[in-house]
């Protein structure tokens, strides 16, 4: 299975951010752990602050891949058009954040994203992309 | 590891619900896909339409369990009450929600009980128990 | 025709509410007018203040009863578990309402169980309810 | 019995608009329906496209009927000056929509005419109208 | 001068409704204790239901007459059509409404009429209109 | 092909009223050129400050003509039985604004009209008509 | 008749505030134009920025005076203090505005000392206050 | 004096739950200090996790109490129902809570209950109750 | 222990006000009551209309009392000044209301100032003083 | 005429998205069909995901071209950024939407860029394009 | 250059408040740090808990001063009268909030008297009142 | 000191846009006459209407500068990641607004990147930079 990896905006911080919301991994580390625990998988790390360029990649995702998880980070709230991107992309689709994001700041309870998504994880921190990786495979 | 999974309103009603949203599986047969897969933990399963019920249940949890899953159902958009038993209760908590409910009414899109859990799933229908558990035991 | 009459709670306190709102008869002597109005019918009153007792009955209905009426009073403003338990139950559904809830306070104005039901009726006082098997009838 | 029946705007397209909303049947069966059922009483039915026609027609209602039944359609959500008129008018009031109009569009949820009649049906297509002369005649 | 005084819908049952809020007078009795107070003016008094007829009588009062009095009544609050007139009619305008409306429903506090008037007075019963054309006369 | 082009409130004054929203043409001059763009059509232009006079008229419609270009003005923003004859007449329709209604207060930026028909233009002045002939000949 | 004229806070400025909205006249000048007009009666004019003081002065104005006109100004759409203030005061009572407050910013559409009133007037400049001493004598 | 105390959802687990908002002390131990304190009076204390068994007690009430104290806990921000019991409940009623509401979550500023009591503190944590005998014995 | 009560503004006109809300008793009563019961300790009683007032002597009350009892009146919905001068003041706080604010209208409902004080009583009338003694005592 | 065309995000998918919305051509498809409509004119078709992108290309377009068309798709909803570049631009500048966005979720009913442009369109798939040039050479 | 600085309610208690918030330093000290920062200019500081005080001394700010600098501190949130006062007075103005209001309260995000200055700072502390000086001098 | 100034979409535009807002002067000019003031001080000036990009600066900033200025402009109001950014950005940073966004249209009241900043200026034009490195400079 070819699974695509989009990391949003400021997801390059991790290990650096509020370690109670964020976990304590960054991100490199916590593709390594995904790639030993599921080891016959083919995984591509992505990370971008730009929206435009999450939107392109979203776009190039049924073409080239098996399945797609996203943590669209700050752009979850905001963004018509990555939603919208979502929309059309023809491939499993799952949306993950690490933090507990209906504990956190109002204007983060509501993802308008994640329902052009198969589903979403929210709070388990680099574990919920494990968990991700393992839905996609049932 | 002990794990009590509490299942609230309509719940029992799995497999003749709009199986768009709810999955084809009724709950009984949920929990045998769950015993299954791991065999090696103890699992209580209890299902209640009773507000009052459920809460009580929270309450015993953490002298009796090491975990605990619930799937508030109804009462997670409207129950102070339940999520104030949350908060009290001393052990992993995971919420789970068999539909995607940011892709359905309005008044669905905001869970008040989740913000007194470690995390919560929502859309992958049965699935979302077992990585539920798969989440519980990392 | 075997119709189940549930009623929410503090409807056993009819009679002794405010009778500009409510009418001057209890409950019982309501079941009374019912039946002898139509007295080829079989009726079974239900009144309870409990939501779980109430969702259990409606879970009942399909199986046991040809028509349901409920007046869930108080429950049809706040509970989504009992609007969740009324969509799925297959039985033709009418909503009651003694009092006219478009008159009275802001919060009562909008019931959340009603779009579940096949139509309701509100302000009639008990003639709602002779009203509500009228209609069942056609 | 003398009884007026006000028909609002568009309801002279009975049996053309959406039929699972409003019924199959148009205007003028409805009147017969009505008529044949409740024989002894005498009917007249009026529809108007116009918000003042309407306002007159209220106006003259208590002067020369014994009852009045309403079903101001698109008009009962945005008539304030429909409400004032419901308000003077000194005969019994019911009134009637054909479609469950708490499960449509948000902005058909609240009946701002409602509040001043004696009650309303909402969801029973034609028989909603046999509905409301059953009640007035109690 | 010449008046045009405009008297929106149920105005016409003024002294059958409640009077606490609308005095004892009806119009005709109001219009002649204006004519006395002011012998020396000229008025022309017109009552209607009917949101469009009430239009075309603002867009003729430019032609015809020094000033223009108008209570929309229920209009007030709903009416952008009326509104629109009131913008491109050029004469000294003023509204009033025989109660206070900032002290009755909510849906009544304000008027989106009156910000295309010169001024507006509300809660002085009929004096209101002998106090708009005394403002007129200065 | 047969046009109908119904104008609403107040646009009889067009020519008079505030020339940057507007235009400076009269209704008339813009049927002239219209007709002269478009002289192997056949146009009927109607102007009404009454909604129920509209209602008819779009009513009428289907039967009659072969499309229908519609001016809502002010009733666009609160007309809920415009809405419901737009929805059911069966012939192409498309909603005209002469101003940007984006740009000017907050209760003209909503039509609730609009979803009813095709699509709507908003802005253009007395182009915009000759933008939607253009539009309904393709 | 005596009568006390309340001026609320910044109307010491009159004269020098925007004349678009304020008229030319200094508070002053007002007082002569009332005293002149209706010289049979006795005024005491006074104005603060002070809220409490103003509450002082509506205290007592029952036991001292015939009437009160009052013009609280930008503690209008603020001041629950005054409200109860007015509530309070058992003698007649008229609110003035200067400006046509219903065509200003959003927060100024509201008066909520108004509805303490017997009514207000607002738009006419400094003849708001002659016409509603003009009421008051009636 | 014979009085019922009424204690909601998860006040069996005082002692446990977050100090500074809740006190230190278990029901039971402040149970005692009111009997103590109170030793003349009957006291009967209810603690319930279900709604519908709080609504029964209070029904109750009026028929073997002289007056009721009652913390609905967290359905004092949902319950209808409840509302609607104390409404009808014939003694005198007060509402406690242990924390300050007003300090808390924005959805626990608002109690719906308490408007059906005749007063509530706020803030006191037991001395709260101690407080509401003291007001019931004036 | 001395204590300093501050009431706000119209205080001073009880005995004169609703006396449903407000009970029968003049503020110089009142005082006499709270004294007799309490005549081992130091009461200083201030009322003022006045904002800055209140503000004033909240900031000398640390210095030369013991404890606060404080009925914001009015500018308890209102006053953001008031709520931070209860914030820096370091002695024993509570807020008493005499009318059940939560049952009056809307705007009433909300205290911003009870959050900065250690809780508040509403709806005792003048009992509500006494019982903050009585707490303060504890 | 030298005229722009902006194409916003995701609209480089167009012939794949949901065809009842967005019609059934793709983006260079409807470049060739504008071309060949208006051979005369010079069109530079560009398309982004980028929102940067889209306002460098606006910034440039005054000085390059006569006239710009922009469909800004997911970022009309968002971007107070694209509307600021928009306000600047001194050439004429329509919006056009494909879909009828009055009609669809509720956050696409609102452009905040389109009150800068001179009208918009909205509804009319790709002859919107077409209507737009039409618009720009009268 | 004369400045006329007007300090608002509570903040003659700068020092004892949260010093996360306002910093460590008394009225007198910023003042005279001030001083001797600007030794050229004279100033007048001014602190006042009355909102009339307020109102006042902007009143005579314009005669008396070549610019005001003010932190209305809890009054910026609520005052419309101190709103129209500041629109009136022409001289320079520049508001200061120690704090940075836009991270706490949500009532204490906007200001209501902000657009009646020239500008704002907020957040940094005293150092606020010397930027505030720098900029008013240039 | 090395201070990293960023500016936000269409700041390049500056000297073009609204000159009451935004005053006379381009960027290059400001960055001109900060630096001729401040002339031991380094400054680097970036401009990007890049959301990513204006993120990829905030990222890098604490690595190589002594201090932040940023003004958002357009994307204060909308961007989470940009916020989210400036939270982990550990170095003095100050937010910048030319015009005051108080006074403008509503959504620009508020700014979401500004809570996570250390203050923020509005409405000073160019000279709100000045006074931003005299703040971080003491």
């Amino acid at each position: 299975m070819k699974i695509l990896v989009i990391n949003g905006p400021n997801l390059n911080l991790l290990g650096q951010r509020e370690k109670s919301n964020y976990g304590e991994l960054n991100l490199e580390k916590i593709g390594e752990i995904i790639k030993s625990e599921y080891s016959d998988d083919e995984f591509t790390f992505i990370q971008s602050n730009h929206e435009g360029e999450i939107i392109d990649q979203i776009q190039n995702a049924s073409a080239n891949f098996d399945a797609l998880i996203i943590n669209p980070a700050g752009y979850s709230h905001t963004s018509v058009a990555i939603r919208d991107a979502l929309e059309v992309a023809k491939l499993p689709k799952i949306e993950v954040h690490l933090s507990n994001i209906s504990a956190r700041d109002d204007f983060r309870h509501r993802s308008i994203t994640a329902p052009m998504t198969d589903g979403y994880l929210s709070g388990f921190k680099e574990k919920g992309y494990l968990a991700a990786v393992y839905l996609l495979k049932r």
